[in-house]
């Protein structure tokens, strides 16, 4: 670069800078005009100025790059707390303003942008769904990598900078996220170019790769699969030097980037391949907070943790501070960077890229705006047939996996398929008609559907899935995450942040709906039979329902036409976080694909096959059952229906209604999730007053709350998963959580009042046929035969 | 190794893998003295041959150094499944027969051994708090390196042998735990051997790790800090080739291991340090199901992902898969492992060590037994002066940092706090009075409280700071995890594990309770005021709440001396979770020490000092107030209690009474919680019939599910977190979730019936403070000053 070329840069750099001190310090008086005052300063000082200064040395250095490369470029930055950064970048580049037309490219402008920072009615003070250009929540830190990655799959034009921060650097599934290489194919993905920016502290002490070695450093990032250039700047050199050494890293990564892309095109294209090359990456060290205060009270800021957050705080009481921070905000000289009326000065205007190429407006980082809706084929073409319900078995995931396969097929570079190592232990094989699992490392003969290219991503991390996954929904592509039931919990957290980001770009006017992040949750809590207590947990549902109602569905289809129907719905949604929880074993067909479609679009209805409560409905004189036998989920259906089976049998006068829930929302009330129903339905279907022994897949609880305002509510007795369990057979299992049919039945007799002496002594049946199961059991390590073979009779 | 101790070892080896295999398949016929027949075999084949031969050829091998060394050794493996391998070493060693007497040393107790294996009424599939020597459940991979070294904290004689299977090795809390080595102190802590066991497959394909060239694996454990050593058996090679390299590899890590402890120690000793150098750790290869069935129907399965769980299925069905499994069994030569009645012959049994030098039968695996109470200071001595209730404010978590300093002085070896970089920020700072955050990284002259050993640890991964602490708590210790409360999240699934742990090993009688595992949510959602949206999750309390109630416990305490008392009664505590959620932030006090002790003691009550329902007691007749306002939590209770003071100031005849509550389980059943009070004490709280505001800190609905059996239970209003917030003030935040003072009095206005037209004037002037509090806030950016200072008048 020449002389001029890094003055410039530099000076658009202090523009950010400026920026950013301002946001995070002004209340008014944003040029400085006149001398600053308390009055100028917020009273309450909240923002994180540490990590802002790196930020925004990439940023323009970016900017270089991508104006001389013509690049499609986006930026994730980790150190979410560096906030003001990317907002003073989107306004230096215009976008804040076309996005935002009340801040304008003026001294008003320029005051409302740094009022509303991290202020009441204001923007937050972490890059939120608020700023333009990002895909990434700053808060909870270690997903910026993984979703950098899930940005570049299917993009092969796109380069993805990702700033991970020292702090990040240190959680679990960042550690993970950098052998993302070995599932990104140079030829049809693009590229994630990372820059590990250490300015060597956390909140409050030293990070650990900011302490290590560097040559322990560079032997750890040639172990993930890069090849390392390092950049340090210390406290006290000349910018100019850093911008100069960093500019031709910047250049050298990124020719690099091009001649490994280049090859492995070139060999695609001729049939051969290259093999896996080492990616570059960019290991950055600069002073925490670097041009800030040097000293403040006598204590060494710049270059420490003390950069944090607010260099210079409670500035209002202390006037002497205030003269500090003014001084501060004049050394970036900002009458050289902003012209009389505020507006950045031209020569520095022209130094970013223009229109979509800029990173705050580049349209991949709002990706609803590029989303397009899957082609799907008609789901109905996979049905199984149903000549009579519950008497044939089909495994429901197989059959789905069929549906998957076309659905990859028919949208071969905007659908993908992630899990941890279970496509085909969840019995999703058929994907593998059509596609492979990707796989950069080495392949050996003997593999199976490992291939250089494909829709399914394998890697036994639960975090980089769901990281992948949502920077590709983000991006505006489509996909499905399979996953054990039990070990879903691994991505809570990060569930809920994008929830919250669901949450929130549903506010924004310019934010376009992205399409849904969509679970299959299978191999769940009932089925465990070779793993044991440890992979049961059905509390995922419990875990997403506290989130928002508009933006959470959870799906619990009882069989496998109805699985076929909710999918189809599921795909083709927007903004929702849909959880499917279905299994994957051979299970009872119930329903025909007319009946189940029109089951899924109530969510809940009567099962008329199975309720006798409208046989001689001049019995019992008020059209009404004894009793509701509920139940969501599959196994809690096959146990329900098997136990008004046994009621039938034992006490054929009893009128019993069989109610399937299938949409878990459904029950809620209408006032507290879209989805609810009216309660004048709510009770036609559960009666106001007869008992509901219900069935449910998950923890009682939850049905007691989602029912909790319904008329018949101190009604409902619910069995579900009690935390009990171990490796045995699948109907120990559900004897030891009392879910089993003759539970049930046990269960209707103790509700249904006035049954007599007969009930008494068929009560006392169930708890010996109970006994017998356990026994025969344990002596022969599999279920009874009538258990196991158990179909609906009638 | 001669050749007779190689055939020994090798002979060992096969006795493992003998009855690995005998578990997962036989119900019968244990020697093979018969024929085998489908009989024999169980109908249900579940469990997992894959990785266990591999764990059985370690165990055999540390046995050897063990025995050589006279070391005291665990014995941690990630591969859970291999479950078989590590029961049949507890087994050879007799430590199996010694905990369960049943399963004696002969073929009845073999073959009982094999019976139970995945059996209904029998054992896991997977290493479970059954197994003796076992701190690691296997099933959610991800936490064995963690699990280790909190093992070898403080246990300066201990050598931790640690597996790391290569699907465990994808995920992210692996691959972050590697960097535990910049946290343990070969001086006062012992060592970890890490063994990357690579069998290269997962369940159904190949894994990173093991497609990578070997010199970039190298590179990547360099790169972590350690100094890998090499080890490869092939398909088909010779066992006894293996059994040397393995051996050499072994006793040269061994060595390294004793020599860094010597050096360390010695320059501790002399007052000087060395730097920190690279711990030796093992990437052993072998072949994933080695010596099982080479091919089954034509397909390799010795050394690929087919031998993952059981490599010949559906046996009993298929007379020629009996003869295959026979031929396997008898390749390993019982004959010549076991006697006629059954026993290991003399020559192998004298192979293994003796007594608590068996990894079977370590101590530290059964950790309650060497666990010491703590020596722990009267809390009281720390108690704030509290001259009238709500008139003074105290940071609460600054006061519980003396009471941990001083535990922490006073226990300076057996207890950890541990926390993602927020000692400080959480306001615990007092620890470093007496102790420093330990740091085997670089430290620099600026660094504060950095130093190669201390009781506090940091690091930005939540999992590292649950793992250590599991691992830590396993061996018979104490600690406390401070955390922020939205991100404990990121560990929601490794607290699922342990509480299974917890709850399955009480009932295991020969298992002794353990330290409870503490946590200290603080940076609560009420107060994000510098990050917002992102940093707000109070449901971290729903999802321990859906584990046994045996196991979980939580407190909100309201003020310090509360803090004190339930943070006292928690470390004093056994196989707890305990959950304390308290706010680090300067808040009022309310109870004295004698009067918090008391309330803490009772977990909920009536707040006489804010009730005024028996002023003039005969004005409304029956006693009772007029209205309930229920609090839990430090920002609810400030609420509450200035509704109140609102209450009556402008409605001065309505009776209110002010419960608070501390320990949430109280508000349970005592059916459903120990800590559950009686129906008739809640009622005599909440009243039969009269209306109840509760203000709760998290997500409203777990207040109707603790209280949904309760006689008063449609008579709950809650308030709390409904996912509403942003970077805002502190009042700003209560109003967007409808919990600030001028809702709750709305509340009342509208629950309490015939309040009369005063009543209606009053709710429109909560509306009207309401807006007006927003807007001074959204001009000013702070709170309104008499809502900043309100303390409570009377």
């Amino acid at each position: 670069m020449s002389d001029e070329e890094v003055a410039l840069l530099d000076a658009y750099w202090r523009a950010a800078n400026y920026l950013s001190v301002g946001q995070i310090y002004l209340l008014d008086n944003p040029l400085l005009r006149e001398p600053l005052e308390p009055a100028h300063v917020k009273p309450r000082l909240l923002g994180h100025w540490g990590t802002t200064p790196g930020l925004n040395l990439v940023y323009a250095h970016l900017n270089r790059v991508i104006r001389a490369r013509d690049l499609d470029m986006m930026y994730i930055i980790g150190p979410g707390h560096g906030g003001p950064g990317i907002v003073a970048n989107a306004y230096l580049e215009g976008t804040y303003s076309e996005v935002y037309p009340t801040i304008g490219q003026d001294e008003a402008g320029m005051r409302r942008l740094f009022r509303q920072f991290s202020f009441p009615g204001g923007i937050p003070s972490h890059v939120a769904p608020e700023t333009p250009g990002s895909i990434h929540e700053g808060g909870e830190l270690g997903y910026a990598l993984a979703h950098a990655y899930g940005a570049a799959f299917d993009n092969p034009d796109l380069v993805v900078a990702c700033v991970v921060g020292d702090g990040e650097a240190e959680t679990g599934p960042l550690a993970a996220s950098w052998h993302s290489n070995k599932f990104l194919d140079p030829t049809h993905d693009g590229a994630v170019l990372p820059i590990l920016h250490l300015n060597g502290y956390k909140i409050a002490q030293a990070t650990v790769l900011a302490r290590i070695p560097e040559a322990e450093l560079d032997a750890l990032m040639r172990g993930y699969g890069y090849a390392p250039l390092h950049v340090t700047a210390e406290v006290g050199e000349d910018p100019a030097d850093t911008h100069r050494r960093l500019a031709a890293v910047l250049d050298e990564a990124l020719d690099e980037i091009a001649r490994i892309q280049r090859e492995a095109r070139a060999a695609t294209a001729a049939g051969t391949e290259v093999p896996r090359q080492a990616w570059p990456m960019i290991v950055l060290r600069t002073p925490k907070g670097w041009t800030g205060p040097r000293e403040v009270d006598g204590k060494p800021v710049e270059g420490t943790w003390r950069s944090h957050q607010v260099p210079i705080t409670d500035a209002r009481a202390h006037p002497d501070r205030v003269a500090e921070l003014a001084d501060w905000m004049r050394s970036y000289r900002p009458e050289e960077l902003f012209d009389a009326t505020g507006r950045l000065r031209p020569e520095l205007a022209a130094l970013p890229p223009a229109g979509q190429r800029r990173m705050s407006a580049n349209p991949h980082a709002n990706g609803g705006e590029l989303l397009r809706a899957l082609t799907l084929p008609d789901f109905r073409g996979y049905a199984v047939e149903v000549a009579a319900p519950g008497r044939s078995s089909t495994s429901a995931t197989t059959v789905l996996g069929a549906l998957l396969r076309d659905v990859i097929r028919a949208n071969p570079t905007t659908f993908r398929l992630m899990g941890p190592d279970e496509t085909a232990s969840n019995r999703l094989g058929a994907a593998f008609e059509v596609t492979d699992r990707v796989w950069e490392g080495e392949i050996l003969p003997t593999d199976e559907h490992l291939a250089r290219a494909g829709r399914v991503m394998e890697v036994l991390s639960e975090h980089l899935c769901q990281g992948w996954l949502e920077g590709y929904l983000l991006t505006g592509r489509h996909g499905l995450f399979s996953c054990y039931e039990a070990f879903i919990h691994i991505v809570d957290s990060m569930v809920n942040q994008h929830a919250k980001w669901l949450k929130t770009t549903r506010e924004i006017p310019w934010r376009r709906p992205i399409a849904s992040l969509n679970y299959l949750l299978t191999s769940h809590v009932w089925r465990q039979d070779h793993n044991g207590f440890s992979h049961q947990d059905p509390g995922f549902i419990d875990h997403v329902v506290n989130k928002k109602a508009e933006v959470v569905r959870v799906y619990l289809p009882p069989d496998t036409n109805t699985l076929l129907s909710v999918a189809d719905h599921c795909l083709r949604s927007r903004d929702y976080i849909n959880v499917i929880v279905a299994g994957k074993q051979p299970a009872l067909n119930y329903l025909t694909m007319e009946e189940a479609i029109a089951h899924c679009t109530r969510g809940l209805g009567i099962w008329d096959f199975a309720s006798n409560d409208q046989d001689g409905a001049d019995a019992g004189g008020d059209g009404l059952p004894d009793v509701v036998m509920a139940c969501a989920g599959d196994v809690p259906t096959l146990e329900t229906l098997a136990a008004v089976d046994l009621l039938r049998r034992h006490l054929p006068k009893l009128r019993v209604r069989v109610v399937n829930v299938v949409d878990l929302m459904a029950l809620q009330s209408e006032s507290e999730h879209p989805h609810g129903i009216s309660d004048a339905r709510f009770d036609a279907l559960f009666t106001p007053d007869r008992p509901v022994i219900f069935a449910y897949h998950g923890y009682p609880w939850l049905i007691h709350r989602l029912t909790y305002r319904r008329t018949n509510h101190h009604n409902m007795h619910v069995r579900g998963y009690v935390e009990e369990g171990t490796t045995t057979t699948p109907f120990d299992m559900v004897m030891m959580n009392r879910l089993d049919r003759f539970h049930l039945v046990a269960d209707v007799i103790d509700r249904v009042p006035a049954l007599g002496a007969r009930a008494a002594h068929v009560r006392q049946a169930m708890v010996d046929e109970r006994l017998r199961a356990r026994a025969y059991t344990r002596e022969h390590g599999e279920d009874p035969p009538e258990i196991r073979d158990w179909v609906w009779p009638y």
